[in-house]
């Protein structure tokens, strides 16, 4: 399948470019309480798919993600019976999702892959995020596109079709690069391409991904090296 | 006036980063047709305000710039006698606004500027446009925003105040830099800092711009070193 018409990629970001899980834990444990931080990453990520599913049925209003990220946490810290944090502390904390380090083979990956095509965020995370991560991690974006742009959230077809749109490209010029087959699906579902990079540790050691190869995505790539290589022109 | 809590700078493009005028007028040259490229340029330029306020007015739907400068480029065609270009010419040469060439001082100093603060632009072309003069010039910013994004064309206020939204602030934490006073004023109207930054030579050797120094704004400088220098940390 040719795919010399592919001018930008759009990126998938937590767990496909940023280590969220590993990151949250190294920041846990650096507070100094006593809290199984595995878990309560865990947990929080776990939070995630649910709120956003309450503002894609129309059940919440728009909310960007840092505010799920908060309401999520306030019940984790309940729960948790963490008591100690001052309101700038928790604010503090939310932003961990904006300092979240790229995976080792990211930036060189993207470094190799931003010569010969538009690069861009196509995230969940609202623009402050996005941005901030990129700066704290040196993550070389051409432009931060994300579901508050657009107001819809992956996997809503609004996503990928509005970010193709502001990219002044047809969905066949742009290819989705995500960890997760959902998010690729959805994103031919509307004519973009799609690569697979799976990332076998994004839920830890102990958690097998779905890393099994599936013909109908257009790449399968082992890491943003490996995709550099296979895209190279 | 303390700038201390000033955490991003939203620039202004056209004018403030880019010398339009001189870019279009040495890429119509490289054409080779018999025509008058500095007033080609004026008058492509001078279509672009009378075209927005048409979006404004809601005369027109939300239209992209792209779609506006292209408007105004057929109509200059026609105006010029010049039939010989093909549709693809058309196309790409409406394109020139995406090949821009930025002010010498625009690349160093938002590089100093940088290190300290995130750079976005807030400027009325589109996204793509922003996005592909940023790649072409080398121009460092860390998120792409545009009345795009907000559907609303500078100066309307929706623009100054979804911009600080996005980045996760508040307008009194965004300044914005601009070669045009009125831009400035709009931004300070809902709150947002202001830098000035004339640029004598926008419209020509011929045409004198307003550069009197304006002490309603928080800083005048003479281009973007200078303004990395007064807004060093």
């Amino acid at each position: 399948m040719s795919l010399a018409g592919v001018q930008a990629l759009t990126f998938d970001v937590f767990g496909t470019v940023v280590d969220w899980r590993g990151s949250i834990i190294r920041e846990g444990e650096a507070l100094g309480l006593e809290v199984d931080w595995a878990a309560f990453a865990d947990a929080w990520r776990g939070g995630y798919r649910p709120s956003m599913a309450r503002v894609r049925s129309g059940e919440l209003p728009w909310t960007k993600l840092d505010a799920l990220h908060r309401m999520i946490l306030d019940d984790l810290l309940e729960k948790h019976g963490i008591s100690t944090l001052s309101e700038a502390d928790k604010q503090h904390w939310n932003r961990v999702w904006h300092r979240l380090t790229p995976w080792p083979d990211a930036v060189p990956g993207l470094t190799r892959l931003r010569q010969h095509y538009v690069l861009a965020t196509l995230s969940n995370g609202n623009v402050a995020l996005l941005t901030n991560m990129a700066k704290h991690g040196g993550l070389p974006w051409d432009c931060i596109l994300s579901a508050e742009i657009v107001r819809h959230y992956k996997p809503d077809p609004e996503t990928y079709l509005g970010a193709a749109e502001l990219l002044g490209l047809q969905p066949s010029e742009v290819m989705m690069v995500a960890a997760h087959k959902a998010d690729l699906k959805a994103a031919q579902a509307v004519g973009l391409r799609a690569a697979f990079v799976p990332r076998p540790l994004e839920y830890g050691p102990d958690i097998e991904v779905d890393a099994e190869p599936d013909p109908s995505f257009d790449i399968h790539a082992r890491d943003f090296n490996d995709l550099a290589d296979q895209l190279a022109r």
